[in-house]
């Protein structure tokens, strides 16, 4: 394979562009990519002069002074072709860069992603995944908020674009593919998801019918599907669960003397666990079915995440998901219901 | 006050009918309210014998062999005129009883709740509140399954009614309402939330604009509005949160003989966490809207919860709730967009 070069984009996200361009920095000393820093020339420039990374070939710095802040309206990127993330997708859509990715404004992430890298040949409808933890492994979400007020015909296309990150990204055989409603039956749900439900069973996937919220982190299912706003709030919801969990659980603690030791003999296993669900480890989420790698990370990530998230931009391109999940929407899904 | 009275439904949930009579018995005792136990005659004459409660005055059997099921179809119930549920519901519409309580299939109870015991004035859907507990307190998140597909106007209601339960039944003074979407700004969200933020403006409620999934558990809001199907996967998808991580954390600890000894010591702290989190300590979740007390209580209700549960019933009558719900639809609720 060519060599592989991404684009960063260094002006958003709670630590930029300190720990964005480091995180460059470690992923080509640590990959050996070549990475495109984008964003304000000078700031970059001085990061890259106190690291001592000036003569580093792999790292190319692209000046773009205007950033999207988090509070602006996603689709005000696509006007801005001067803000670092526009930047970012135009070195993609021109073939300079072969994927990209950043720690800013996740609706401006995504609109890049949609509308200047664009979809994927038979996507119609990019939408992100994640994989949540659970007691045996890891349950696919898909989407959680690319796309709100999907059609049933683009929920299946979410589930096939599910199957394949199970397959090739987790390593998932015969994915089980569950369809997030209200009650397991046939029937039981809204609108959408009863009309959906008979396209899933006439697709080759294996469908093993509704998924009920308590199977999203219970190990049922593989994948589960559901439009972008319900995966994003339940997402949204279970971080501030956790967060307000420890929380009271801190409180209770400080109550008394002996808990407080117990505290402090229990914290490796606690750090092993907190890893385990750590969504900055995994370095990213990716917007699948776009044409080329959009990782969206954490507002918070730090260099490692950034690193992270290239890598897994890599991977992406390395194991040719696109060819993958293009085939599959081909194979899995009957002609009559394509789109 | 005249006398309370509650009928319990004897054949639904995981111990029934054991935990269901004896959950009637302490609530006749503790709290001195009659209250029917609704079931097979001869089990529940057999369990009363037992427990030397065939004299306490304030137990009336009401023949009742039929069950509904966990896995019929909740709308069987309401040809199902044998069955305790429908039963329940029948002598709470006749006036005999006051109010309902059921351990079994929730979809049931809510049809009996809508259909048998039935709406009251200015009130369209019926609507079911959870207060999630967060680090300053309760949040409460309303419509958690009663209602799928909503119209923008229901979810007006539906914040009116969580504001008057968390007002009148949390004891919350001008309660903050937000609006469940994936993003803050006004526009951001679905079709449903696009149009049901501006009636939300125009209510008298104290509307503070959209909330985020993360707001859930942050305690931002007292009062936190969405579709049914939203709630539902939220809410259940938040349980099954709790059970993973406990899980999780079980297994990191078997690791270590440090970390047992510490989960020995927290012990007493984490079990007063879990109390707090319990949602069966608060005895069950009211069919909010309904023209009397409908209590839906966990499958894996014992006698304890059963008491709380006709505790809760209860409560909403002494409080009279209903007639405050009435006056702030007619208050809060503009009457432009009135139904």
């Amino acid at each position: 394979m060519e060599e592989l070069s991404f684009a960063v984009d260094c002006n958003g996200g709670d630590y930029a562009p300190l720990e964005i361009v480091r995180g460059g920095i470690l992923a080509s000393r640590e990959l050996g990519y070549k990475i495109f820093l984008v964003g304000r020339r000078e700031e970059i420039r001085s990061i890259l002069e106190k690291s001592g990374e000036l003569g580093n070939p792999l790292l190319e710095i692209v000046d773009a002074p205007d950033n999207v802040g988090m509070d602006e309206p996603p689709s005000a990127v696509l006007k801005r072709k001067s803000s670092s993330l526009y930047v970012c997708g135009k070195l993609v859509r021109e073939g300079k860069a072969q994927g990209l990715i950043s720690a800013g404004n996740t609706g401006a992430v995504l609109a890049v992603g949609k509308f200047v890298v664009g979809a994927e040949e038979e996507v119609e409808r990019p939408a992100i995944a994640v994989a949540l933890p659970n007691p045996k492994g890891k349950t696919v979400l898909i989407d959680v908020g690319a796309n709100v007020d999907s059609k049933p015909r683009h929920l299946l296309q979410f589930a096939v674009i599910g199957h394949t990150y199970a397959q090739e990204i987790l390593g998932v055989e015969n994915p089980k593919v569950g369809l997030l409603s209200i009650g397991e039956e046939e029937g039981k749900g809204n609108e959408l998801v009863r009309e959906t439900y008979p396209l899933l069973k006439q697709s080759k996937l294996n469908f093993l019918g509704n998924a009920e919220g308590r199977d999203i982190y219970a190990g049922t299912f593989d994948v589960i599907v559901c439009d972008g706003f319900v995966g994003n709030v339940i997402l949204k919801a279970s971080e501030s669960l956790g967060l307000a969990v420890v929380q009271m659980i801190k409180v209770e603690i400080k109550r008394s003397l002996l808990a407080k030791l117990g505290a402090f003999l229990l914290l490796p296993a606690l750090n092993r666990f907190k890893k385990k669900a750590d969504f900055t480890e995994y370095g990213g989420i990716p917007l699948l079915g776009a044409k080329k790698p959009v990782i969206i990370t954490h507002g918070r990530a730090n260099a490692k995440a950034i690193r992270n998230a290239v890598k897994v931009a890599a991977d992406f391109l390395v194991q040719d998901f696109n060819s993958k999940l293009v085939k599959n929407i081909r194979e899995l899904i009957p002609e009559e219901v394509r789109v």
